[in-house]
């Protein structure tokens, strides 16, 4: 394994401040990323701006509601009108995002507590190719893996809306009023709902746990460092400033899970449960220390452990986390139909998500319980400035 | 219309504090309600006591995320495995809320974030009977209504669980507890997950919105009355200190509604769209003045509205709503697939909900835009002291 990590020095200097997430980026004070603006009576009007260099729905803290929707273009949508839903809808973002209910608002009440919404614009390959492109070559399915079993009812589309917030009124209002506005361009395929933590129920920037019980997140670049605007910035053309998406529906076997003995769960992952630690450290944000190795001589995180084979020793191989769980109504007979609405942020996913899949799909013991289900690849597009609109550098 | 209301003067006294909402209960300070301790850190680690001589879900102010979950007794659980049953689920019930794993909980960390979760049961007529009974008579199918289009799919069973907090992870994390507990006694029949307005994205007390945009749940009997009290509990035999809940699947008809103009959705309720008040007032608390015409005579508030219809002249015909969103991915070719949970707890369903649905059922022009899919009955026990368990009165 002398290839997949590298001692503590240089791998702080390789990774630097690329590992902290959003709480240490808060910690720091940085205030290069959005971050919502709250008034003191009431949570639910917090807002995110929604113009700027970038879509704000990348950079935000992640919230605690997430709706995935994949849109398909209809047959007859060409670039005209591709190009009038996206003004459309990127004015219904603006105002809903601000609290404001978007234009012919029927629930215009339900704009009203906001509660840090994000609407984040993915384009898939088929509306850049309708578009008259260029398509970036990373653009497409990514390449099958042994791991996949995946559902064509998981996976594709043509246009990805990202709607976010603290408040899952906002989230079904803003999904609601921007697939009314697609509605004569495109068509819903799929939506994926994803929860975290409540907001107040954990203290600001703590991390995630997702529903194998595991803090889930901790090592993610964050927002606002140099290492992140290398790792999920687009340079040149139409997506400069914009980014891409890979959404895995992996499903998660809590079943065959629950019957693991708690050590072994630690040893699949590397990590400890209770607080998230490297299991060679103490704290959550303590370096694993992957040449470690027992009495024995065998390494204390084993070569099967997901956060060793996750980290690639490539640095220019990470990519930003920001994925939800999700715990739908079981199907006959079942206890849970649960996992992770896994989310990756990255400048191109094939040099930077494909590879780390890899690497997953050869050797990772979290395989056993964890099945991806559906996949789909999507470029965001830029932000926009007032009175601009999102993909317009593309279709302007 | 004149049997279906009164003047003011007589219909506040019949109403009198029966029908100040959550909100007005915390107004006034009332404290025989259950609520939630807090501490100052974290809204997460907020609970609300599982013992007592009630459920305390009947009475907590509705949490954000709520799971309707329902079992099917398998064919060999008789009255003492149900009665292991009820005493396993107790425990854990008594565990959690209070933000303490269950015993043998394989993700003990989700516990700790209980967000004043509180786990309600319900009995089932078959569970009743396989205990020995007493069968309250009310407890069975409701009657057929016109407006049914009910599916066994979201009908019947014979365990409820009534999952509820302000943190969605909280809620997964008890349902997946339970479940898991009851497996070798009972199936899941179905699993309805419901939302409100985040805790803290609204102020304490403001009434909920439904999927319409309307404010719903104005007109409530406050938890600490007398009135409460009446209509709610049942008194005498294994229930007594328990009650009942009717939980109705709503499909609500949202490109229906949209198509409706603002007056006309305020006349079909009865009530104004921004602030909930009567259309004859101008607060939401105000009394709707049912005998205002207009200038031509007609009634201001239409014989069809739903609170005329809804309002029955006989008060002992009350009972609490405690309702929640549903918001699921929409079936292919749709845009929605949106409504309410509607949840109705009383003493006597047949007495109380019957007769309201049955006038709903004979005329209430919502009906254009919301279509039963489900139906289900429940009794729900009366609460139990440390060291019991939820059922004892019948099953000990
Ligand atoms: C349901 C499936 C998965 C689960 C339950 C899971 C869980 C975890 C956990 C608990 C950690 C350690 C804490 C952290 O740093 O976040 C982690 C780290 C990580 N995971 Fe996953 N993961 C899953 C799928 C994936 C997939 C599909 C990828 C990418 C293809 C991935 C990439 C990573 C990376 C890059 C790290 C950080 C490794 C490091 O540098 O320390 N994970 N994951
Ligand atoms: C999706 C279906 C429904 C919707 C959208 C809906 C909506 C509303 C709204 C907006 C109000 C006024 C505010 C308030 O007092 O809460 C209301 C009141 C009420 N509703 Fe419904 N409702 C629905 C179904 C039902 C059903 C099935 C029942 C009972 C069978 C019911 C019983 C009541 C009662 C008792 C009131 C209070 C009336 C009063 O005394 O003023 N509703 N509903």
């Amino acid at each position: 394994m002398s290839d997949s990590h590298h001692g503590p020095s240089r791998r702080q200097a390789l990774i630097g401040s690329a590992v902290v997430g959003w709480g240490a980026a808060a910690a720091l004070g940085i205030d290069r990323v959005a971050t919502a603006r709250e008034t003191p009576t009431a949570t639910g009007s917090r807002t995110v701006p929604f113009h700027g260099r970038h879509q704000t729905g990348v950079t935000v803290p992640p919230q605690a509601h997430a709706a995935h929707v994949a849109l398909d273009l209809l047959p007859e949508t060409d670039l005209t009108g591709i190009r009038r839903m996206m003004r459309l809808l990127s004015d219904d973002a603006a105002r809903l995002t601000q609290g404001r209910p978007a234009l012919g608002d029927t629930e215009r009440e339900l704009a009203h507590t906001p509660s840090a919404l994000t609407i984040t614009f993915g384009f898939g390959r088929e509306l850049v190719t309708r578009a008259g492109g260029p398509v970036p070559d990373w653009l497409s399915p990514l390449p099958a893996f042994e791991i996949d079993r995946l559902t064509e009812a998981w996976s594709g589309g043509d246009l990805l809306l990202l709607v976010a917030a603290d408040d899952p009124v906002a989230v079904a209002h803003a999904v609601r009023m921007l697939s009314k506005d697609a509605r004569q361009f495109a068509s819903v395929r799929w939506v994926q709902h994803g929860f975290r933590n409540a907001r107040g129920s954990t203290a600001p920037g703590t991390t995630m746990r997702n529903l194998f019980g595991q803090v889930d997140g901790t090592v993610n670049p964050a927002p606002g460092t140099a290492e992140f605007d290398q790792l999920v910035w687009h340079s040149g053309g139409w997506l400069d400033g914009g980014t891409s998406v890979v959404i895995r529906r992996i499903a998660m076997d809590l079943d065959g899970w629950d019957r693991v003995a708690r050590v072994d769960r630690e040893g699949a992952v590397g990590r400890r449960l209770d607080n998230g630690a490297p299991i060679t450290g103490t704290r959550e944000h303590d370096d694993p220390d992957f040449d470690a190795v027992d009495e024995r001589g065998f390494p204390v995180i084993a070569e099967y452990a997901h956060i060793r084979r996750a980290r690639s020793p490539n640095v220019a191989e990470r990519f930003l986390r920001r994925g939800y769980n999700y715990d739908d109504p079981p199907p006959a007979g079942q206890l849970s139909d649960s996992g992770l609405i896994f989310v990756a942020m990255q400048a191109d996913p094939v040099r930077q998500f494909v590879p780390v899949q890899r690497r997953l799909d050869d050797l990772d013991l979290l395989n056993e319980w964890t099945t991806p289900v559906g996949s789909a690849v999507f470029a965001i597009p830029p932000g926009c400035a007032d009175g601009g609109y999102i993909g317009e550098t593309l279709l302007g």
